[in-house]
Parts: structure tokens; sequence; C-alpha cells
């Protein structure tokens, strides 16, 4: 049995969309058992009762507005965020997912289950929308602002693993986000990681891309930092949305474009499940001693049953062992 | 009469293109004249002549893929885009278009046009695609890759001034780019710019702008680094031809939706229009003493006529003035 922490309280509909994924996830797999960590009453509204489901009661949590969500973390154990980080943390589950604030999660990832020795920082690793049908991971996306060379190389490392034990990729082809192709682009910091990346023994790596290239390169991952990760990411989002809106609006025009779009309408449908943040899961916290799952904030039923399912894949990989390996290997954690 | 060089050679569809469009240019408005360099022979192929349009031949050009493109601004003098600039600058044109490659854009810009005194650096500007109808300016995207907090400010101020003129609009809302909206969000870079545009009293500061709003909030101007910029541009583009793609292909899967496809072909069109760079006209290189477009390198005809009505448009307003007489009139040219 593989045991996962769920965090029921986090995220924009919570718990009812959370809890709803619970007993989707319990469905699809029969070797997982879930602790649910929030308020009993809400939680057993929409809970469908199963043995390999608990619940620990727990009337705290953090609001996903939450200001200071470093000293929210710190200061209040019993939140049920902070609930499941300690189930991770004492060992009675092996990892955990929850759609609340980012900079909460990151903060209790470092305070509760601190980082892997020899890793430097915490990364935030979400997959791409799968366009053309490709998963691509993508990492910083906002865990870190101010990276060091070494530290993006490291990344490159540790997701390669991740893509290699948990997408079945022998040698992941790793991509540095850039603004040009050739060697010798972009700041200081692109520099030294192209420079690292090319002499890493335990990379395959691609070269630069360009961000007009991120879904049509070869590449099964993208390095950058976490600023460029952030606004990169969230331009997608910002487009993809804008583009949707534009074809509705269009759409409406006339009768028939109406038409028209009833004939076709599997075509939008197909191009919004694929845009869609609900298919992507969520992202990986990449780098502490567990594995954490930060679904979306607005995630509903089937994007946080996603989750689970990623949380569930990334623990039977074992990826945090075999990270710890390689830093072992390298002498890194001296 | 306002007077516009053109760099006939630039761009990958040259001089087909770049002279079709400037036989577009030379129809739609009657207060233009042109002076068009580069290779007579070939660009006699496409021009209608016309007395506002006067050729000079040169054979040198720099070619799109050049590798050192300082060097080349620097060493040749008669290459057809170097030619424009030295146009504008011994006054016998009041700016230029070129379809060139970017580097070589702004290093002959600097060489041959030099920087308007007091600022420090220049920056690319183009307008983002214009979904709901609303133009808006982004700079910088790629000018500069180190940037001080001051030097965006100064942006911003350029930017205002260029709204404000060109565009008409009483006072330009400006937006920061950044992770997220609330104050003190981002690297030092944004804290820092943050504090100086909410304190200018030349800018109509909105505050924070996360990159998924880019094409929802009011703002008419956005400012950022110029790697970032060329993140978030590129990103742009990128997603946008996935997105095109990928409804392609959907289509092509039934004859329903090929069905539907003609019935609301005009969205579809409608769509690319909108998201075209074609429709954006050019850049502007802003901060230099002259009128600088660079028009997009895969310009068609139309692109570049449009490059030409923004020259034109630019020129008009006599931007670069009124940003001296604000730089005088704050001390920073001491």
């Amino acid at each position: 049995m593989i045991k996962i922490a769920i965090d029921a309280m986090g995220g924009d509909y919570a718990p009812r969309e959370t809890i709803k994924g619970v007993n989707m996830a319990i469905e699809m797999f029969d070797d997982i058992q879930l602790i649910v960590f929030g308020d009993e009453k809400e939680i057993r509204k929409y809970l469908v009762e199963n043995e390999r489901v608990s619940v620990v009661n727990t009337l705290q949590k953090i609001d996903m507005g939450v200001k200071n969500a470093i000293a929210e973390v710190r200061n209040n154990k019993e939140t049920s965020m902070v609930l499941a980080f300690r189930a991770v943390k004492d060992g009675s589950a092996q990892g955990l997912v929850t759609a609340g604030p980012t900079q909460a999660i990151i903060a209790a990832a470092h305070l509760y289950l601190k980082r892997i020795k020899g890793m430097a920082r915490v990364a935030l690793c979400p997959s791409l929308p799968n366009i053309g049908g490709k998963e691509r991971l993508f990492l910083d996306v906002g865990a870190n602002i101010d990276l060091r060379s070494e530290h993006i190389v490291q990344f490159a490392d540790f997701a390669s693993i991740y893509a290699k034990e948990t997408m079945k990729i022998e040698k992941p082809l790793v991509g540095l986000l850039n603004i040009g192709t050739e060697p010798g682009k972009g700041r200081e910091l692109e520099k030294e990681v192209f420079e690292l990346l090319k002499n890493d023994k335990n990379i395959n790596f691609y070269g630069n891309v360009e961000s007009k290239e991120i879904f049509q390169s070869e590449c099964d991952i993208y390095v950058t930092d976490g600023f460029t990760g952030n606004m990169v990411l969230k331009t997608i989002e910002g487009v993809t949305k804008s583009i949707g809106n534009l074809l509705k609006d269009e759409i409406s025009k006339s009768f028939s474009n109406k038409l028209g779009y009833l004939l076709m309408k599997n075509v939008f449908v197909n191009f919004k499940k694929t845009m869609s943040a609900d298919e992507i899961g969520g992202a990986n916290v990449l780098g502490v001693q567990g594995v954490v799952i930060k679904a979306h904030g607005s995630s509903t039923a089937y994007a946080f049953s996603q989750a689970i399912s990623q949380a569930r894949r990334t623990v039977q990989a074992d990826v945090i062992a075999k990270m710890e390996k390689l830093i072992d290997s390298s002498g890194k954690n001296e």
C-alpha cells in the first residue's frame, strides 16, 4: 500500500472538490491508502466511505489568500496542510497532495520535511500542457527567484531522474530556456548553466531553447530560474485563456458560426482539455525528503485525482532515494 | 513630407516583400517620401515607380543569420541597413524601417544614431496582439538583458510619452510584469522598480501585473527587463502557433469538423489576423536620436507597410523631442 496524506482544505473549492477527487482516486487505484486532514464534518458530506480512507479532524486551515504564509506555517502546526506534512515527516504517509497556496507549501516543505542532503534548493516542477501528446517537465516555476547556475543544474539532474523513472524515458532530453538558440546567448546565468549542463555526464543536453519552441522541441525537460519559469508558465495560461475568449466572441457573432461550432464542438472540447490545468495534475516539489504534490488552486475533483495519481507514481518510482544516491556519488553532500 | 529611409534588403523575404510593402505604404499615405536602400536591380523588379520613392543602390547587405552583428555593422558602412541609419543621422530621413536582424539594428542604433542625452539604455518596444481591440506597448523585449531599476523607469517614462502622443491616451496606465500582484513581490529589481514607478509623477502606475493577465488588464504599457520580455513575447508567439496547429489537427479528424470549419471559417481567419505579427507592425527602438522601426524578420508586404505606417506616426508625434525635454526637466542629462 502506498500511503498518501491529503490536505482536504486547500484550494478554491475545498473540501468539496478535494474529497470528490479522493473518491475518484480510490476507485482508480487499489494500491493506495489516503489519510485525509481537515474539517471532518464538512469532509463527510462528500466522502464515500472506504476502508482505505481515514479522516483526521482539524478545524484549522490555511486560507488561500494568506498574507504571511511562512509565519502561518511556522506558528500553526494544526492546520490541515501542516498536518499532512507532519504525516510524511513521521512516516505515516509517503507523500502528500495539497491545493493550498504555493508559498505556504514551499515554506512547509522546508520547515517540516527538510531538503535532501546536498540539495541546495527546492524546485516547483509541473508538466506543460500535452500539445502533440508529449509530456514535458518544466522547472523551476517559482519556488526560487534567485538561483545560481549550480542550482539549476541540480534541478536538471533531479528532473532527469524523475522523467526516467516515472515517464520511462531512458535518456530524457534537457533544454535550457533562453532568448536565442546559439551557445553564448543569455545572461551570465544562462551562459554558466549551458557550460555546466554540456559537461554533466548525467544529463542528455539539447542546448538552448527559445520559448516560442516550447511546444515544438524534442525536449522532455526545460530548466530555467523560478522568476522566468513563473512568467512563462503564466503567459501560457493567459494566452490560452485569451484565445479561448477570442474564439468564443467570434463564434457568437453569426448564426453560421454557431452552427459550425455545433458541428465541430469536439475540436473545442479537445482543445480545452489539452490546455487545461486539470489534465496536468500537480506540480512536484522536488528537493525535499518526501513526495509533495501541489495541485492547482482551482483544482476540480478530476484535477485533484490526477494530482493524487501523480503522488502515487512519484512514490512508486522512488526518485528521492535515487537523487540522494546521485548527490552522494558526486560528493556534493559534503 | 515625412522622409523615411527603408532597408530593402533586411528580412526573410527581402526585397520582394519589403518593396511590395513600400508600394502599399505610398498608396496609403500621401505625406510620406521613401528613400530605399538596396540592390537596385532587384528592387526595380517589384517597385511601382512613384515620384515620392527614390532608390539608392548598394550591393552590400547584412545576412539574417549574421554571426557577429556588431562587427558587421561597425566594419561595413555600405550595407543597406547601415545606409538607412546614416540617412537618419545626416538628416536626409527622419526615421527608418528595417526587417534585419535585431542585434544588428540595436548595434547600428547605438553606433550611428547615439542615445538621447541622459537616456541610459535603448529599449525594443513592440505592441502586443490586439486581443479585445486594445493596443498595449511592451518593453523591453530584448535590447538589454541586464537592466537596472532606473533604466526600466526611464522606459516607462518614454513609453508613456509615446502612448500619449501616438495612441492619444491622456494618461497611459503602466503595469510592471511580476510573479504576483501584491507590492513586495518579485526580485530586488521588481521591488525597486515598483517603488520608483509609484513615486514617479509622470507615470500613471497600475502596479504589478502577472503574465496571465497580460491580455486582460487595463494597462496600456507593460514594462520588464529585456530577458523576461523576450521570454514572454516568444511564449505568446509559440503558444499561439501551437494552438493553431492543435486546432488544425483536430479539424482534419472528421468530415463533420471540416464542414463546421467551412461554416465558421471567418472565426479562424479573425483569430489568425488578431494574433498575427503582421498586424502589430514593427517594434520601436526607443532611446536613440531618431525614429527606428524594426519590422518582424518574416514580414509580409502588409506587415512591412504597417511598420512604415508606424514610423510615420512616430515621426509625426515628435516623441523624441518630448522625451529629451522630460529628461532635461528632471536633470537626468547631467
